[in-house]
């Protein structure tokens, strides 16, 4: 009989999250009740959001329980139901969990089609990452043509999605990252204008040099210090859609705010938060437009997929530690 | 034969400016040539704005340069006149300085109505003070009815008239202000739903006490705890409009950023500075509603005026200790 691999919240964590933190527990495979049906996933996706679920802090959802299976998106494959929408051997994405299997009764669940695109996709460019550029680029940034678009945690998920989905608009991209394997990436196979390596260059320096003349948008992944310095080079009615904050997401003390914020007035700029999830309904028109993209190579993707669902305490690590490219993926299962 | 008392900038002010980074000087009145006319001065405004008006750090506007006469909006009579748009006795507002006498071409002057309000609201509500309050929260804020709109510096001149128009819209409102008199003015005389005095009670607790369930507008003329408070209480797709910083304006060291920013990301929220001489083409439509509801009653103001232009250095700085109410005038000349 197989059993159900699954990684449990331990404890809360001060700081960034350890071994420590977590449980992996093997259980048998639950029951398939009527209505219901059993997914088998084949990767988990490990997003720096999955910091703020574990957190206490009052957010846009409550937080993981202790002793409550880890919240994760995830894509598997149907492998047994009773549920009338969902058959044995469709592809399914979910918010459904650090673990091998999960019962589901269909609630949030789409459907996904196998062989368009690797299934570890729909974790990325063709999922919650790339519908997350998109919409915060789109709707929240609105770039125009010939537009400077500042991208920070641009060799990332969501800032490599953002940095190309710019070019499309006809942008002219910047994208910070840190070490020059990185920035050749963007540059090289992304086709991002100018890269600034934040471990090798001085930021200051490095937004000067990239853009001369401001910023028109700064699309943030990180915060911190990159935050600080693009406020000061912001052009008239800039826009910063604020898609994260990576750098304080495991402060242990209070965080340091950006202290050159005044500058939103003298620039009539706006910082402007935006979650996912309030674009649901048009998930399908980011889904096609993205997919069109990707058939047209006019969007490249990376992933960094590590092996085991046993390997999860230390993956999550690399989402903060920035030792990966591209989005971050824990194969957990077969296609 | 009149002489022309003028303040100079005397030397950039590390901190609060004080008397000695002023200078007041009588010349002669200026020589009034073809296409010019001279303006003589009743009232100059005092606004928190001209802190940053005579500092170094970019802005929005260069800098008042040491030995210039003291940029400020003023209002006064034309006494002599060699254009042909402007004749002896108008009445005008333009950015004209502090001084007792101005000499002008008529750019960027506006002619105003001297009997229907008194000529000292053309500085404030019924003038850039109320146009403020007007486009800041109509136009950055868009409340609407039943929402929750939370004002700081709100017994003063821009957040006075904020928290009527918020009200006029049908909103529940909240003032800050320090000290029992100034609160009492906002919920006894101004209508405000509520008000915080920050000096005897705690920003967190009076915040709680009077929105218990969050903030749809924060109106920000203050920053500092202030803000990163209201920003731990935002409702979902909240809005702050973001109109000054006077806690930091005299700041000597690096301006403390909002520690609770990524709020803004749960909520959906956003910050958004804004000048009000971007919507310069919609004053007359500001200046007839404000005159409108300045006659039905539905908005007061009061004024704290200050007599004789020699007051100037002193009258400043009361823009930052909070020893006034409404809008703060220096009376220059006869109207």
């Amino acid at each position: 009989m197989p059993e159900n691999i699954q990684v449990k919240l331990a404890s809360r964590a001060l700081g960034l999250p350890s071994r420590e933190n977590w449980s992996i527990e093997s259980n048998p495979l639950p029951e398939v009740g009527e209505g219901q049906f059993l997914i088998q996933h084949s990767y988990v996706s490990l997003d720096p959001a999955m910091r703020g679920w574990i957190s206490t802090a009052k957010s846009y959802m409550p937080p993981v329980e202790i002793g409550a299976v880890m919240r994760a998106g995830a894509v598997g494959k149907v492998v047994e139901s009773k549920h009338e929408g969902f058959a044995v051997g469709d592809y399914v994405y979910g918010t459904t969990g650090v673990q091998q299997y999960a019962l589901s009764d269909g609630k949030g669940l789409f459907k996904v089609q196998k062989g368009m695109v690797p299934l570890s996709n729909y974790l990325g460019v063709m999922g919650m990452t790339g519908f997350t550029a998109y919409f915060g680029l789109l709707h929240v940034g609105e770039p125009k043509e010939g537009e400077v678009v500042l991208v920070s945690g641009a060799a990332g998920a969501v800032g490599s999605v953002v940095g190309q989905i710019a070019k499309l608009k006809g942008c002219y991209v910047v994208g910070v990252a840190g070490g020059p394997e990185k920035c050749k990436y963007l540059t090289e196979e992304l086709g991002f204008d100018a890269a600034i390596d934040y471990k090798n260059e001085n930021l200051r320096a490095g937004i000067k040099r990239t853009c001369p003349k401001g910023i028109n948008i700064y699309f943030d992944n990180v915060g911190g210090e990159i935050l600080d310095v693009a406020l000061s080079r912001l052009r008239i009615g800039a826009r910063i859609p604020l898609c994260g904050g990576i750098a304080h997401y495991n402060a242990t003390e209070a965080i340091k705010g950006p202290s050159n914020y005044l500058a939103l007035i003298a620039c009539r700029a706006k910082i402007q938060g935006f979650l996912v999830f309030d674009y649901a309904k048009d998930y399908g028109k980011a889904a096609l437009e993205l997919g069109q993209w990707m058939a047209q190579g006019k969007i490249k993707t990376r992933e960094t997929i590590v092996d085991g669902i046993e390997a999860f305490p230390d993956a999550f690590q690399r989402l903060f530690t920035g030792d990966k490219i591209g989005k971050l993926v824990l194969k957990v299962g077969e296609e």
